[in-house]
Parts: C-alpha cells; sequence; structure tokens
C-alpha cells in the first residue's frame, strides 16, 4: 500500500477539494468516511476509487477483511493521521475516508412507487427520506434542482447507507424524467397543506410518483403543475405541519400498507 | 419596563444556568427563544416567568403586539445586546429570549392512542416525535427516564411549538403510568425488529401505547416486559431500520387512519 504523509501530496489536494458542492459536482464523486459506511461502498455496486486508511487503524483494516473487500477499481493509501484529518469532515474521524463516483440510475417504468424531493433543504431531511424510501423498496428517488446537495456529509450520513441501495435520479430543468413517467401511466401525486383531499383516501398501488417539497414553502410551482393530485395528510391534533421526512416517510409506508393487503 | 444592562445581575445569572439541564430539573423552568417560539408560549397555557427582549427589537416586540400577549405571571425586560447573548443558545440570536415553567400533566383514561418514547438519544428525533404527536392528536407523550432531556434547545426548536400543545408525563422507574395505563384496558405496543407481527396487522383503535425504544438499542428490557404485543414496520426494501421518529410518527399515523376509517 502506498503511503502518504504530506497534506500537500497532489491526489490529497484533490481528495481535499471534495468537500466542497463544486469540485463534487465537477468531479463526479463524492466523500464517505468511517468503517461501516466504507465497507457497505465496498460491498456496493458503485466505483470506489480510493481508499485513505490512517496509520493508527491499519490493522482494524486487516483485521475486519478490508483487503479482501477491495478489487482493483480502487486504490488504497495509508496516511498519516494529520493529512486524514484534512480529508475528513467529522470531529473525531474514525481514520477511514474513500471517495466514491457518482452513479447513474435510469428510470424504471413498472408498478410501484417513486419519492420525488423537490427542494428540501435541510441535509438530515433529505437523508432521512432517503432511508425511509429504501426502506419502503421505493422504486427511486427523484431529486429537483434546488435541492440540497445528495452528497453532503450530512445527507450521507442521515441516509445510514441507503446512499448505495437505491436509485437516485437528478431531474433535470424540464423535468424530463418526472414527465416520461407520466406518460408511462405514473401519477404524480403532491403534498400539500391548502387541499381538501385526504391523503388516506387515495389509491397508491400501480405506478406513482409521491411528491414532497420545501420545508417552509412546499412543493415548487413546476411541480404543482404537473400534479394529478394533491392530497393532504390528516392531522387531528392542532400542529401545523409535519416534518417533510416524517410526511414523506407516512407516505410511502401508506404504499407499503396497500401493496400488502392487495 | 425594567432595564437590565449588566451580565452580572443577579436574574440574568440564574437564567443563564437554565441551559444545563441540572438547573432546569432544580427550578422546573426552561429557556426558549425566538419571536414565534416566545408566542406560542404566551398563547399557551404554560406559564411564562420572564420574558427578556434585546433593545434593538423591542420595536419590533411592541409592533407584534407582545405587550398584549403579556398577563401579570410574566415579567418582561428590557436587555442590551451583549446580556441577550448571554442567555441565548443560538448563533445567531432572534433577541427574544423568555422563561417557561413546566407544567405538569395528568393521564387521561379514554380512548386514544399515547406515544412512549423510551430512552431516545437524538434531540431532532425527540422534538420530532413530540411534534407529530401533536400532529396526529396523541393524548400524551410518555417520556422513561434515561431519555434526552425534553427541555434541551435543539429538542425545543425539533417540536415546532408542539411541545407547549400535547401532554408530556415523565414516567417515574417504576414505570406506574405506563401500569396505571394498562390496568385501564390500555394495551402497550412496542416496536421491534425481532418479532414476525407486523405492525399493519394490529388494531390500533381503542385504547393504546405505541413505543418507541433507542436509536441503538431499541425498547428496554423494563418496558419489553409491560408490552402487550411486539410488532414491526414491514421494511420491503433492504434497509436495516428506519429513523425512530419516522417510525413513531408512521405508527401515530396508521392509529389515525384506522380511527378515520372507523
Amino acid at each position: 500500500m502506498e503511503v502518504i504523509k504530506s497534506k500537500e501530496n497532489n491526489l490529497i489536494k484533490e481528495v481535499r477539494k471534495l468537500k466542497e458542492k463544486k469540485y463534487r459536482d465537477l468531479n463526479k464523486s463524492f466523500l464517505i468516511e468511517g468503517f461501516r459506511f466504507v465497507e457497505e461502498a465496498l460491498k456496493s455496486n458503485f466505483e470506489v476509487k480510493y481508499v485513505f486508511i490512517c496509520e493508527k487503524q491499519k490493522e482494524k483494516f486487516q483485521r475486519l477483511g478490508f483487503e479482501n473487500l477491495i478489487d482493483k477499481t480502487t486504490k488504497s493509501f495509508e496516511v498519516s493521521e494529520s493529512v486524514l484529518n484534512t480529508i475528513s469532515s467529522t470531529e473525531t474521524p474514525q481514520g477511514i475516508v474513500a471517495v466514491v463516483k457518482n452513479k447513474i440510475s435510469n428510470l424504471q417504468i413498472k408498478n410501484g412507487f417513486y419519492i420525488l424531493i423537490d427542494k428540501v433543504q435541510d441535509p438530515g431531511n433529505m437523508g432521512t427520506i432517503i432511508r425511509s424510501a429504501n426502506a419502503s423498496g421505493a422504486l427511486g428517488v427523484i431529486i429537483t434542482k434546488g435541492t440540497v446537495d445528495t452528497y453532503n456529509n450530512k445527507t450521507l450520513r442521515s441516509t445510514m447507507g441507503s446512499i448505495f441501495k437505491i436509485p437516485i435520479i437528478f431531474e433535470d430543468s424540464d423535468f424530463n424524467n418526472v414527465k416520461k413517467l407520466k406518460e408511462n401511466e405514473f401519477k404524480l401525486i403532491t403534498s400539500s397543506l391548502n387541499t381538501e383531499y385526504n391523503f388516506y383516501d387515495i389509491d397508491l398501488k400501480g405506478k406513482v410518483i409521491i411528491a414532497v417539497g420545501n420545508e417552509g414553502n412546499g412543493i415548487s410551482k413546476d411541480i404543482f403543475g404537473l400534479s394529478d393530485i394533491s392530497v393532504k395528510i390528516p392531522m387531528p391534533g392542532n400542529a401545523e405541519s409535519l416534518n417533510v421526512g416524517v410526511a414523506a416517510s407516512i407516505m410511502m409506508f401508506e404504499a407499503v400498507r396497500q401493496i400488502k393487503i392487495e
């Protein structure tokens, strides 16, 4: 394993830039850290370009059998603690960081449901929706422009590894993915507080896209314009709204329930 | 309105201590901040002991009619910006802080559901559950010892004001509240990953307590021992688990659905 001890090493400098969204977009790659997260990446069908292991954690790396997980598409490096700290984004680094290539997923035209995330801003909410989408067996997650970056550190951590297990589709500014799904009999269901349609009255079997919007402003005009029906989750209590990650999850698991009892 | 300009003022020193759980417990009071949150407290049936308004925000305070919301149980003070900053817990203080007395709620023996939070550790998850409980019309939130403090700043913010709108019951170490509910025909439903009972097959009408547990370890032994049935939310996808705030919300809103269609 090659050893890197200088923070000024060119590869380390390139990797460090991936902490910024601009460079993640440019390089179509993102950073992950921690033994469990890196293990999930190595076991997934994502391409892991680099693994950096802190010299102090090399024994654990070998004991956990990470060397066997690494195939020839991945290069691994031993780095000093000070070098590792410069590419880590956590306060207490676990001593292992990896660079993973984005993976492009295609639309699947078959029975089931997509979750559409429209301009959600909080990375924790975003990660929670991806985790719940994975748990619920959603066909995939469609993300509109203006949504918080999928690949930022906090979003990734909140997905609890689900980022590697569910197709992510980045919508373009003409909404061609949503339009294509609609042409193929998918119904777009948008959540809103300003509608009389009760979410629980809606048939979620067959082909559906469930859309949730921004924390403050809800679904954007563009998505609303493509909507087949706008529904609200009934709230018998006197709270004003639900957390968007919760609302998305309640709707996806209502689809699970309906599909199960079919 | 009395004016306080010194950080060493005795009242300010007492209020500042409420940032620590130990002093919140001792004084049975907690801190909130921001115009919207303080407005909700003043409009609620909680006792607001003190309101501190930064001199720079006094005009807004008057314009929004806060003076009319304040009754004689509340004392309000004008404070300098530097004094306000010492009692605020946020990076960008909104210029208004209040001290609110804890409110003791009693059990309600009637049809409906309680949510029991058993040793949840993340304040964001805790706040989300309280918010969803309020939205779903739950009878109340029962909190076991060892759960993250309900009155810490991050929990309170995540409740989005629901802290003032739903009864909170702090369970004792003998679980007398749960036992009393069970004596009155409430069924205790615990969520678990190690059970074959499908959550969606359970009747949630009538009197139920829905329990969720710690992020890593689930329901504690004590609560498990009192459980009438242990269920899991079916997860057709390959995620390992759901976020606890999401799981609690899915279960509460399944109760909403069942009660609605009854």
